[in-house]
């Protein structure tokens, strides 16, 4: 066999974990970062970013979906929305589902990425050809910091807070949100590892304290991501994230095509460890 | 350095994930089974048995709290309890817990486990010494065998269905096991990954199917399990899993000194994800 035996993520130089590789098939600097694609024997197609799995085929859909159904079925009526990064196209595909929906704006900062989408994961990337999805390649937080009462939801799809990734993890970024959002927005961002990284979900939280009247995070579990439980970050103006759901059926979205959310996972999603909710306690509101 | 650098987890020879090694404490082969124990760089002692995770000292509460409190808080007043496995002694730690507990058997098939609990996972095997506790060497399908009408939850904390366990992944067990409950018992047992084994959850549920009228699986992440995602077989004659709870205040339970569990996340964990739920839904009755 040609290649390694395992692509594996070294996570914190305390752990590590991977899959069994069939053959890779792109390696590759862009001018942002390193871009590994591989064929796994057990989870299809596998992205890696610097190092760090971003997406499986096999389990996509679950940070996709919980990601996008979350805010989108909490709002009443979402016709207006951002992506922030998001390049392998599955937040924008779950987006688009919803009928209802007329604008997606997508900022993805690096073309490479968008490349590799295009050419590797087709059932990810076929989002990019629908005529109400604005694909553009540049850096969110400038595009961000132009936009004024805009927007019903924004999505931060981004990766972990080092380079290029970095400005998305301030307080001024989620200024710039706040002010692009709607009166009754509501933005939702990768929140990081709660076994590992709370101190990321503690700063998320911190960032959206002085403007976001209703903020917490809810997490996920998948299999690409260390530790396998995951969080996102949840603020909003006015919309309470798990009181009252549309029907999504309205907007063409049945939960039976879900992998993994459901009204039911969505409440369930909110409700933290104890040692994830002993310490972020203080600085949720709901 | 002397050992390997990562001890790793080959899973269904499709992924691995293992932790930095600072040195290897215990590689010993009993009647049964390999035993493992090293000392890690981040998640403090780890012990395998045959080349799987079984604890690390960073994070075995969750599993402790999620296989014992969830019954235990369901239960009105649990005074009775048996423990088929949990040889690391952590089950039994968070049993024994309970005030208004009187007598718990514990029945683990390999003393070289309880030997090795003993010497590396002191804050674990605490419990052994605890008066109420009945501690048997033995095969716990022929001390269920025995038993009638005795307790109030039983707890089938075990390894994989291969090998040695395997005759506690068959009907005839839960048979057994339904005449030594009570008339309002309760049994919880290992049930394996929702991602990677949900043939488990199933066949789990068929075992129960015609004895218990209330079967179902909840879930809960770790650090050491395959997946991160992992669940626990629910079985009980009369007792909702969470529709209420018993005031643990009452048996000197505070929440605030879990790590994992609260009466939130004890809910939250009946939530499965859509793919686990549609797999199961036809065997869950509740």
């Amino acid at each position: 066999m040609s290649g390694p035996e395992f692509i594996d993520e070294i996570y914190q130089d305390q752990l590590r974990f991977g899959f069994r590789v069939k053959r890779l098939l792109l390696d590759e600097q862009s001018s942002f970062q390193r871009i590994e694609v591989y064929e796994t024997k057990s989870h299809g197609k596998v992205m890696l970013l610097d190092g760090c799995f971003m997406v499986s085929e096999r389990d996509e859909a679950i940070y996709h979906e919980m990601m996008v159904h979350v805010p989108m079925r909490a709002h009443p009526q979402p016709r207006s929305v951002l992506i922030v990064g998001g390049g392998d196209g599955g937040t924008a595909r779950e987006v688009l589902r919803y009928s209802n929906v007329e604008t997606v704006d997508m900022v993805e900062i690096d073309e490479r990425v968008l490349a590799a989408a295009r050419q590797y994961f087709p059932r990810l990337s076929a989002a990019f050809t629908d005529p109400r999805l604005n694909l553009v390649v540049g850096d969110g937080v400038k595009f961000v910091a132009c936009m004024q009462d805009r927007y019903d939801v924004i999505l931060v799809d981004s990766t972990d807070p080092v380079g290029m990734a970095q400005p998305l993890f301030d307080a001024k970024f989620y200024g710039s949100v706040f002010e692009a959002l709607r009166a009754d927005g509501i933005v939702v961002a990768q929140g990081e590892s709660p076994f590992y990284m709370l101190s990321v979900q503690k700063a998320l939280l911190g960032f959206v304290a002085n403007k976001f009247p209703i903020r917490t995070v809810y997490n996920f579990t998948n299999q690409t991501y260390p530790g396998g439980l995951w969080s996102f970050l949840w603020a909003s103006k006015t919309i309470h994230p798990y009181k009252s759901l549309n029907p999504g059926t309205k907007f063409g979205i049945g939960e039976v095509e879900m992998e993994y959310y459901s009204s039911d996972v969505h409440k369930a999603a909110f409700s933290l460890p104890s040692f994830q909710y002993r310490a972020l306690r203080e600085w949720i509101r709901l």
